[in-house]
C-alpha cells in the first residue's frame, strides 16, 4: 500500500512532465519521466517534440552515474525499436536502473509489451498500470492514432444556455466570454489540425490561428465540396506557417482547384460527392500526420460527423444566456434522430467552469448499430 | 467573530427548520427558530403550515420557563401584527428572551422592521442580517410575492445537450433520467401552481400532479386562448384536490367555456387576445394566493414568459445525450434576440448533478429597456 501511494506520487508527476509539450509531441505521444532513488527525485526528463530524446533519455542524460540502482518512472512504456532517438530499453538497462514503473503498455503495434519484456528478461522489475486512466487520458490522441492511422476527432462547441449558436439573425460574437475564448486558442495550439465548413467561412471569415503568446497554428481544414471558397477568405491569405488545405469532392470544378491552390492552398479530393466524405479525408489526414482534429462546424458539419460515428471526444461550451428564437441555429442539425431511446449518449462527461462559462467534456457513446 | 461563527451556526440550523415545510405553508414564509442558552440548544421549532403557530411561537411553547433569558435565533423577524397567531413580537417579550437574531426584515409591508423595533424598544438585543443571503433565497417565493401580490415564476427546462427538448419527430419520452424527474416532482410539490400551454397538453397529455410519497398536487393552470382543449386531457379529468385553471382570452367562445367548467375546470378570462395576457394571468393568480408558479411550458411558452420578462427563476435540466436535428424543437421558440449582447444573461447560475443529468439554477438578469 505505502509503496503504491508512493508510486502513484512519482507518476502523478511524470504525468505533469508529459503535459508540458502539449501540442508539441505530435505525432509522437506526451512521456515524463522520473528517475527517484531512496524516495526522492533524482532527475526528471520529459519528451520536448518530436526528433528530440524521449523522456527517458533526458532523464537518464540528467542523472549520469547517479542513476545506477534507481527506479524510473514513465507514463508510457519505454521504446524497443530504433525510432529518431534509438531504443530506450537498451539505455535503460546500461544505466543500471533497478525497477521501472511504467503507467501503460505502449498502444503501438512495433512496442506493445516488447518494451517491458526486454527490461524484465534483463533482470530489472516492471510495474504496469500505475494510474493508467489518467495516462490513456492524456495521450488519447496518440492511443487513436497509432491504433487506427486516423486523427482523434474532437467536436467543439460554443452555446447559449439555450441551445443556440447563433442569433436568429446569424450573429454569433461573442457568445461565450474571454476565459472560455482563450481555453479554445489553447486548443488549436493543442491539435494538430482544425477543421470548419465552408458555411463558417462565409459567415465569419475566420483566420482558425492559436493566438496565444509561443502558440503554434494548426492546420486550417476546410470542407468545400464544390472548391467555391471566396479567395479573399482569411484562411486563404494568412502569414502562418501553418498550411490551409482544402476537401473537396469530384464535383468540383478543375478551375476553381487551381484557383485555391494559386492561393498555396492545398486540395484534398474525397469521393464522388455531392458531400465530403469525411471518412476518406481522415484517412487522408491520417496519412498526413495529424493525429488530432478539432471540428469547430456549424450545424451541419456537426451533425455530419455526429451521424458518421465520427467524432472521439466533444467539448462543449455553455454559456450562461438566452438567445431564443426558432429560427435560431442549434450544435447540431441535420435528420437527428427520431426516438429519445436513440440519442447519442455521452460518457464521462465532466463540467468546469471558465470565467462565467460552463464547460461539458465527455465522449460518445455509440449505439450499437441494427 | 467567535459570536459571528456562533451566530451562523444556530441561524443554518433555523434555516434548515425552516425548510422542513418546503411547500407547506403558502402564502406565509417558511421560517424556523431556535432558542439557545449557554451555547446550547433548548428549544427549536418551525412553521408548519399556514393557520400553524408560527416558528418563535413552537419553539417558545417547547422552551417553557427555560426560555427566560435565552437567545433566539430566527431566519425572519418575528410579527408584530395580529395575523392567524397573533403577534411573536408580544410572546418573546413576555417569555423574557434576551437576545433576538434574525437573518432578514420581513418584506411584508405589515411588518418591515417594525417587529424589530419593538423588541429594541422593550429592551432586547437584537441582531440583523445573519445568512441573510440564505434567507433571501429561502423565501425567495415569499419575498416576491409580499412585495408585488404576483407569483414568483419558476421556468423549468430539461433538454439534451445540443438544445432539444424533444426529437424532430416530437418524442420527448425521456429526456432526463429518474433523479431528475424525481426532482421535477419535488418542484410541483413546492410551488403553488405548474402552467403549461395548450401544445403540451395536446403532445404529451400528462398529469401534472407530484407523484411522490405524501406530496401535495399543484395547481394546474393551462394556456388556451380559445379554451379549446380536448375534454378528455387528463388535466381536466383528475381525481385530485388541486383544481385546474384554464386562461383564456374574451376570443374564447363562451360554448367552448361552459364546457370545461363542466368538467370541473375554473376557466380566468385574461384580455382581449389574441394571446393569453401573461400579466393579467400573474395578477389574477395572485389574487387567488399563488405564490410560486412553475411554469413546464413548451418553446413558445418558454419565450413569451421571457420576452415579456416575467421569470424569477431558471431550473434547467440538461441531460448527456445528442438529438441533434434541425427541426428538433429547442427550448425557446419565438423571435428570439438579433444581437448577442441582447441576450437575456442569467446572474448566480449554478450547477450541480442529478444522476446522471445536469441541473442549472440562475436568475434572469433583465437589461435594461431602450
Amino acid at each position: 500500500m505505502e509503496n503504491l501511494k508512493e508510486d502513484e506520487f512519482f507518476m502523478r508527476r511524470a504525468l505533469e512532465l508529459a503535459l508540458k509539450a502539449r501540442g508539441r509531441t505530435s505525432p509522437n505521444p506526451m512521456v515524463g519521466a522520473v528517475l527517484v532513488k531512496e524516495g526522492r527525485v533524482i532527475a526528471e526528463g520529459y519528451h520536448r517534440r518530436a526528433g528530440m530524446p524521449h523522456a527517458e533519455i533526458e532523464a537518464l542524460r540528467a542523472a549520469g552515474e547517479e542513476a545506477r540502482g534507481a527506479t524510473l518512472y514513465v507514463n508510457l512504456e519505454p521504446c524497443c525499436h530504433v525510432g529518431r532517438t534509438g531504443p530506450c530499453t537498451e539505455a535503460i538497462i546500461a544505466a543500471g536502473i533497478k525497477r521501472v514503473v511504467v503507467a501503460m503498455e505502449d498502444p503501438n503495434p512495433l512496442v506493445a509489451g516488447k518494451g517491458i519484456k526486454i527490461l524484465r528478461e534483463a533482470g530489472l522489475e516492471v510495474t504496469v498500470g500505475v494510474l493508467e486512466q489518467e495516462a490513456r487520458r492524456l495521450n488519447e490522441v496518440f492511443v487513436k492514432f497509432i491504433t487506427t492511422r486516423e486523427p482523434f476527432v474532437v467536436l467543439k462547441v460554443a452555446m447559449t444556455l439555450d441551445g443556440k449558436i447563433a442569433t436568429s439573425t446569424g450573429e454569433a460574437r461573442w457568445i461565450t466570454g474571454p476565459e472560455a475564448r482563450a481555453y479554445v486558442h489553447e486548443l488549436r495550439d493543442t491539435y494538430d489540425a482544425i477543421l470548419v465548413g465552408k458555411g463558417t467561412v462565409l459567415k465569419d471569415d475566420p483566420s482558425l490561428t492559436a493566438r496565444l503568446p509561443g502558440a503554434r497554428d494548426p492546420v486550417r481544414v476546410i470542407l468545400s465540396s464544390l472548391a467555391d471558397l471566396p479567395l479573399s477568405a482569411r484562411v486563404l491569405n494568412l502569414n502562418s506557417s501553418a498550411p490551409t488545405w482544402v476537401a473537396v469532392t469530384e464535383q468540383a470544378p478543375p478551375s476553381r482547384i487551381k484557383a485555391l491552390q494559386g492561393k498555396g492552398a492545398e486540395v484534398l479530393v474525397c469521393g464522388p460527392g455531392p458531400q465530403v466524405d469525411l471518412k476518406l479525408l481522415l484517412k487522408e489526414l491520417g496519412r498526413r500526420e495529424i493525429t488530432g482534429v478539432l471540428v469547430e462546424g456549424g450545424g451541419t458539419v456537426n451533425a455530419s460527423f455526429l451521424a458518421n460515428r465520427l467524432v472521439d471526444k466533444v467539448i462543449w461550451m455553455v454559456a450562461p444566456k438566452i438567445f431564443g428564437g426558432t429560427k435560431a441555429p442549434g450544435p447540431v442539425g441535420g435528420e437527428g434522430v427520431e426516438h429519445p431511446d436513440r440519442a447519442l449518449r455521452l460518457k464521462d462527461l465532466t463540467v468546469k467552469k471558465l470565467g462565467a462559462d460552463f464547460c461539458f467534456e465527455g465522449y460518445p457513446e455509440y449505439p450499437e448499430e441494427r
